[in-house]
């Protein structure tokens, strides 16, 4: 047969964690911990279980858990969402991008996508028979420690074929987080349009050194055209569970939902119920911040003793590093070095650009993650030491 | 905005759920058991989780899972499907018909459709840019007790175009079973074309009076052009789980998995571990036949003292009933009159059909769903017969 995909790979992050274990390589490549969660939360699932929870849900979510969502977002983002008809629980993140685009991008439709960029979005952007138009983000300079946005080009982007801006804070790969400027730039260029903002906000409880999460929903003026996508996995250590949510208004939640219903139907009802109960009566996510930077910390303070320049990671859990005092190679060529000759997985940067040969600014940078145990950690800094 | 898919409303299932919670009727419409799973296999669940299986599992499923899928189908299909090559663990059987769809099928393919059919197939090949050619089952004569295949017409259906043929057995909503020479019509049809076959099989270990499913695995020259695909749902009584998979020839997975990974990326692991665990140690589905032929049995015998005809079932969990001695309503009508006035949920017949109005028969049926318990049956019996 002819491969109607025939430019898709397969993930990065499964290539790098199958390099992991083929090499017995420590796997700071692909972004999950490798610590289990909480005891609490998953008693929570067995008495779900127990209680018959292990039937369909209903389409959208179990209520519970929609309605702990909606409390959350009002809380700190100052914006309700109506629980029945505005938040939709998705299997994982992955799924609510893929729903949110192919319910509202049309064949020919334009969606700006900043890289580098999480590796789901274009692949959902060319299902739906778009086109994505990317703005590269300006790497980090003298006077600037980390990525940033160029709001300008991103404008300068934008025509009537414009449907959608797919957008996400905190960043991933580069750890960057939006400030107020941002948002400033980006409710500038989309009011009086009728472009749709994606906002992915997975790492919305990772921000490190006392900053706060900016979220889209918190203007009224973007969270009325935006799909705010969020998710459980990293804020409760269960990435496996692909427990994921989009709010959205009604208007984009009932288009998002004619696709749910036929890509999965519905999501896992015994982690539905148990996040509802470990969410309502606990905020572990405010824990967060402060459990992760003592990780940031560690990684980023020993790579200073290694040939490694670590750059600044203002939030999620991942880290970049320079490593051009090491090598020449391109950054995939490195990566596979580094796992065959010194057994440390990491994820070349260059992946999360759709076409890694365009790219503008010829950086040698990899991602770490340091969602791991202290030994863990440790360990890998034992390794790359060597490098 | 502009809806993107203005003809999808909300899945029939969804909607008549929601009026058995509404109106407090018993709920034999949605397809799920009204009591437990097996406490063994909770009790896996609860087991893999403490053991940290938490995490992103591979992107094509837990290794042990895929194996005793792929020892399973070459026990009872004698086909020999490769773990790593050719099983994908999909978010229920719906995620998978999804992908298969997505992945393969072009912008203006024909795919032909055998209605009535369940209702995620046609919204998947419109997703897909396809064209859905629409064959309707022959109705139950005189002489024939149930639905069945009009190979001819799909024979005749066939053209340059034409990409893809879905088939179901056992067939929901009819509970038709596929014989020899269905697949012997199939098979004729199509060999020597490029026709990839999708077969929903979800169903397959609830086929009564003895017989057998019929897997188009087990036809070589079937299985090499062929998406098989089946659900733990079903046969473990956990639908709320959402752990499907789909077997298929290398060339067929390869595709498969490059949408699969960006629709969902992965499916949730602790219930993939119990799975492989519980399944590896019993055959509990060889149970199944005896145990819902009795159920089948108490619904349609009771169904000899109402005015509803209940309809010959071979297979699936569902049973349909003819209601002309009743009421000249459509079959949506009646459906909503039931719940309303008499208090139980059905599905109309007519919802599995894209496009009811073009309905060749003029059946006056609903659907049944007799995974419940007997006092649940016994309760639906007591109320249908004052109607
Ligand atoms: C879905 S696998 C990738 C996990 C992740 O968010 C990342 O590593 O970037
Ligand atoms: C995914 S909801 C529908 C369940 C089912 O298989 C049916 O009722 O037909």
């Amino acid at each position: 047969i002819k491969s109607k995909l025939p430019n898709i790979g397969t993930t990065i992050f499964t290539t790098m964690s199958k390099m992991a274990s083929d090499y017995q390589a420590i796997n700071l490549g692909q972004g999950f911990p490798d610590f289990n969660a909480d005891q609490e939360l998953l008693n929570l699932v067995t008495d779900a279980m127990i209680a018959g929870h292990n039937q369909y849900p209903y389409m959208s979510g179990v209520a519970e858990l929609r309605h702990v969502i909606s409390e959350k977002v009002d809380t700190l983002y100052g914006h309700k969402y109506d629980r029945d008809t505005e938040i939709t629980i998705t299997s994982g993140a992955t799924e609510a991008i893929m729903a949110a685009v192919l319910s509202t991008v049309n064949s020919g439709d334009e969606v700006i996508v900043i890289e580098p960029c999480y590796d789901c979005y274009v692949p959902a952007i060319k299902l739906a028979g778009g086109k994505p138009v990317f703005v590269q983000m300006i790497p980090p300079t003298q006077h600037k420690e980390n990525f940033s946005v160029d709001w300008n080009q991103v404008k300068d982007s934008v025509n009537s074929k414009t449907r959608m801006l797919i957008i996400n804070s905190p960043h991933n790969p580069t750890g960057a987080v939006f400030t107020d400027q941002d948002l400033d730039a980006l409710e500038a260029i989309v009011s009086d349009t009728n472009i749709i903002v994606l906002s992915d906000e997975v790492y919305e409880h990772i921000v490190f050194d006392g900053n706060k999460h900016l979220s889209v929903a918190s203007r009224p003026r973007l969270a009325e055209r935006s799909f705010v996508i969020s998710s459980f996995g990293k804020t409760t250590h269960t990435t496996g569970w692909k427990i994921g949510y989009c709010c959205a208004p009604v208007v984009l939640t009932t288009e998002l939902r004619k696709v749910h219903q036929f890509i999965v139907f519905t999501v896992p009802s015994p982690f539905q119920h148990a996040l509802a109960a470990y969410t309502k009566n606990s905020q572990t996510y405010l824990t967060l911040p402060a459990f992760y930077q003592l990780k940031r910390d560690r990684l980023a303070l020993a790579l200073r003793d290694t040939k490694f320049i670590p750059l600044n990671s203002p939030g999620t859990y991942f880290l970049l590093a320079d490593y051009s005092n090491i090598s020449d190679l391109n950054e995939s060529e490195f990566s596979i070095w580094l796992a065959q000759k010194h057994g440390v997985v990491v994820i070349p940067v260059s992946a999360f650009y759709a076409n890694p040969n365009d790219l503008l600014a010829n950086h040698k940078l990899v991602r770490f993650c340091f969602a791991k145990k202290e030994s863990t950690l440790d360990e890998a800094i034992e390794r790359l030491k060597k490098v």
